[in-house]
């Protein structure tokens, strides 16, 4: 029996078969290419899914079940994305109009947070483990909590939005409309605007060369330059990295997770930011003379996350 | 059936007797009179418990289990309060010192907070409803959360850990370590210490009047000077409600619970406090544009649900 998997996202479709050790052995890729309607897009989605099965050598008909990993907000139990801006969707039956073109039965729908986490959880830091939680340090903060096989969506679906906590009271404006949410200071957009604002304020700072200018900056400018020596660089990623620290520890006071994954770009930094938020995380955490502390990763799959826990979403209780 | 509940705090050793319907039916209290042994304090704990079935007209053959609640951390496997400031306990094994005393094997040992979330999950507002969390606004902030009849405890136990989320990055001391605690703004403590520094910066303020001095000041004189229109108190209890919010709203974009409570003596304000924090959570909250909404409440068994909670964690799974 085979899982199929698929990472609907603003700029790729990407669709891949795991086999039942969750090794993925077949994939295929098709270009998002916004605008168009999502009637084309769905097709291009089942259009994915049979590419990357035919890549696998399987047939659709040993697939035990599909699925979805899309951004924004979903209705699990009627299939519907009811709200994703960057697919410019609202309210598509996408669960429905896929059934109708592959005719499976069995395909489920989950928001692209969760579905990272849900891969993670069941392929990779999380097996085994009761409790996982990751946050996903992108464009946007998103996170998913899984205890004992499930998710955390709350009574109306729209919980485990990790990222739209505040930290900082009255603080920078967030796309959510409130002030000064952990996605506001942590995300990787927040770290480029962190950077920026102190190039501009130091005109002598090799991060100017680095970037090649300030429309180039990007996540990685800053720690580039921190560890050529650049003290404001420097700077810029130890505040960026004690903003991190901050909000990963109000999940750990929360959940006390047997192991949170941390993934997005950000995460290629590897040590450089494992390391500090350790340290913090250990310093100020709840439960730091406790005996069993939660034990911080950087997520092992990477990019494929969101497309293995989408193949996985079936495994949910 | 009789169900058997303590609370027991820095004060007072409260026990209730629950009858089927968790009625409380009989009831016992005796000081704790710090500072005294632990072990003084567990055989007056077991003396409260005779009294309240005697109160009560019940047999303790008849009751079905006890359950107590503290202060401070616990190890809920081997009944033992690991550490407990105001009680002066340190790796207490209370669970087992209550079995020798009382003959009774079913005995449960839960933090005090989680406990009252557990009375108002069971006997209160979170009656019969899937998701519900708890928060209580009194010397620190407690919080418990409730969904399908498990309490999140984190794999290590400590979990749940509300008032310890960082809402202003490097903000006030907190008592835990950390600064900007939901707790070091939003507790009764701390709307103590914003109203005094409000009175000191504000000489001619109604506060000096209404609390009698500087010292006299506690969670009531802020809401009582701004009822009687002094702009210096309204300021302090606008500000202390955006905390409070922050906080909440913090929490309903976590957990999307279907109802959550505010508990303790700061909940004596009623609508004062409830209308402006539903107010801003239904302005700022993630869900905001779904139709269905946590519903906020304040708690409806007072005092009474440390105990009534204690009681009825046997039905927790």
């Amino acid at each position: 029996v085979y899982y199929v998997g698929i990472d609907l996202g603003g700029t790729n479709i990407v669709a891949g078969v795991l086999d039942e050790d969750y090794r993925m052995i077949g994939r295929a890729a098709i270009k998002t290419a916004m605008p168009r309607p999502a009637k084309e897009i769905i097709a291009d989605m089942a259009r994915a899914i049979v590419q990357a099965t035919e890549n696998a050598g399987v047939f659709l008909d040993n697939v035990d079940s599909i699925g979805i990993g899309t951004p924004g907000s979903v209705d699990r139990e009627t299939g519907t994305v009811m709200y994703a801006g960057n697919l410019n969707f609202s309210n598509v039956r996408i669960v429905d109009e896929m059934r109708a073109i592959l005719h499976k039965e069995r395909i489920f729908l989950e928001n692209d947070a969760n579905a990272a986490a849900a891969g993670e959880y069941y392929a990779g830091h999380g097996r085994g483990k009761r409790s996982f939680m990751q946050i996903t340090l992108g464009t946007g903060i998103g996170g998913g909590v899984i205890s004992d096989g499930r998710m955390l969506i709350g009574f109306n679906g729209a919980g485990g939005e990790l990222g739209h906590t505040v930290i900082v009271e009255n603080g920078e404006q967030c796309t959510c409309g409130r002030k000064g949410c952990f996605e506001a200071y942590a995300s990787a957009t927040a770290l480029i605007r962190q950077t920026k604002a102190a190039m501009m304020s130091d005109p002598a700072s090799k991060m100017w060369e680095i970037a090649g200018g300030l429309d180039r900056v990007d996540g990685r400018t800053p720690f580039d330059a921190a560890g050529s020596g650049d003290p404001t660089a420097r700077e810029v990623v130890k505040q960026y990295l004690r903003y991190v620290a901050c909000g990963i520890t109000n999940m750990i006071n929360i959940f006390q997770p047997e192991v949170l994954c941390i993934g997005g770009g950000i995460c290629n930094q590897g040590d450089n930011l494992l390391l500090p938020i350790k340290q913090m995380v250990s310093l100020e955490n709840f439960a730091r003379n406790c005996n069993r502390q939660t034990d911080i990763k950087i997520s092992s799959l990477g990019n494929d996350a969101g497309i293995i826990g989408a193949a996985l979403l079936c495994k949910l209780a």
